[in-house]
């Protein structure tokens, strides 16, 4: 079952076919359609950072409130979250710890294989090949394309850059599950349209830029000018009410405790 | 006002001194306090995008309808989000867009100058600073910091790395207005906290970790592990319920023929 999560404009345009469970997906993991709303399925990808740390420290119980919290979410939240994808903890006690992670990776599919084509090598492109961050977290680089003379053969993190007009045979043999678009915006949608007649049905864009994609085709969007717009408004609000940060004197504490409830991995 | 917008894990442990319009901002751009949700100020910088590529291509009005397409929402969100910052079209003709870039730009604090500092060089960080997007978008990279040594005293895009241990000083003499922290997320909340400490309250975090402020300081996301686990859910989903993407005869269209909806700059 393939089901529409959104920001795709083109959907819209088309008759609904949409099953009653919109905003859903579904988890085959287990066999089961259990349908997992988009927003668990962001915070499963958190809660599993927070469970790799306590596994790495040896630990072997968790309680839905400690969990939470290191997560930033609520402990109802996070039991409801849990609850889609069938698991419960027990009463006083809490969450295995290495059970839940198996479970929550299961789900999100991190035990099959991943190849990322990444495609725009240029700037923020190359910044990304080479970061490494990737192939840590299961998703190593396979393929980078490029349409620039001077970019395609030269290598970055040892995979060679190949001409954008490759993709399709190329994410064929190397077997791409993920794309990434790092190409101007204008380039995106060209490059996109590659990608999904490559069979590639997972993209993460960096372009500034919406993707208009077929039915089945999941896009994720990172837009850092957004980010960085989104903090000016909040700058720009506290001159408007509040002082402006000025000079601090010396190396003061926050001007607040804070728990430390950020966990590290 | 200063309004707590989630995603602050410290803030509930907190007795509540929240005000009822919980997850809004407030504009202050035009003087009134009109309160803007804090999804409408992101969809703002996407508005902003689209505006501003009509705006290079000499065109002078756009209709609601035109406008929320390109954004990929739908015209009555948009209509309501341009309604909290005091735009309304005029019906049959839609958006001077000149005018409404203006009003946008005013919300969103672009009019103002930014300095931007970003702590931790090393992988994403040193791929961040050498980005060039930043300062692109009004967002100079005005500082560097990191404490490794090897780093501390090199130069990336023009701007010198400077140890960590300075960031009260040279955010105050600098003027920062928003912080990027790019570090290990073992260093990330000590970081934060000496950020804070220098009067930064607008945060983007890319450290793979929940980061604890006090009020008023404003922290925004990006954390690519996500972004990755939750594409790889969509990949198991399909492998689940459809057949896998397999090796693609040639360079053939997209599977379904996809409006140009998207929108360039």
């Amino acid at each position: 079952m393939t089901v529409d999560r959104g920001t795709r404009p083109t959907r819209r345009a088309v008759p609904s076919t949409r099953p009653p469970g919109e905003g859903l997906a579904t988890a085959d993991a287990g066999g089961a359609a259990r349908p997992v709303p988009a927003a668990t399925v962001a915070r499963l990808a958190v809660y599993l950072r927070v469970l790799t740390t306590l596994l790495d420290e040896g630990r072997t119980v968790v309680s839905s409130e400690e969990l939470a919290a290191a997560a930033g979410v609520n402990s109802a939240k996070l039991r409801k979250d849990l609850s889609h994808i069938g698991s419960s903890g027990v009463r006083g006690v809490g969450y295995e710890v290495s059970r839940l992670t198996a479970e929550v990776e299961a789900t999100l599919g991190l035990t099959q294989p991943h190849a990322v084509a990444l495609v725009g090598v240029g700037n923020l492109g190359h910044a990304l090949a080479g970061y490494g961050g990737f192939a840590q977290r299961g998703f190593p680089v396979a393929a980078l394309f490029d349409v620039d003379p001077a970019l395609v053969g030269t290598e970055i993190g040892g995979v060679e850059v190949v001409h954008a007009s490759e993709i399709p045979r190329v994410c064929a043999e190397r077997g791409v599950t993920i794309g990434v678009v790092a190409t101007p915006a204008r380039a995106a949608q060209e490059v996109c349209d590659h990608l999904v007649a490559a069979g590639v049905r997972s993209i993460l864009n960096f372009a500034p830029t919406v993707l208009a994609v077929p039915a089945g085709v999941e896009v994720r969007k990172v837009d850092l000018a957004v980010e960085m717009q989104v903090l000016s408004f909040h700058v720009a609000r506290r001159h408007g009410s509040v002082p402006a940060a000025g000079p601090v004197t010396g190396t003061t504490a926050p001007t607040a405790p804070t728990p430390r409830e950020a966990v590290t991995r």
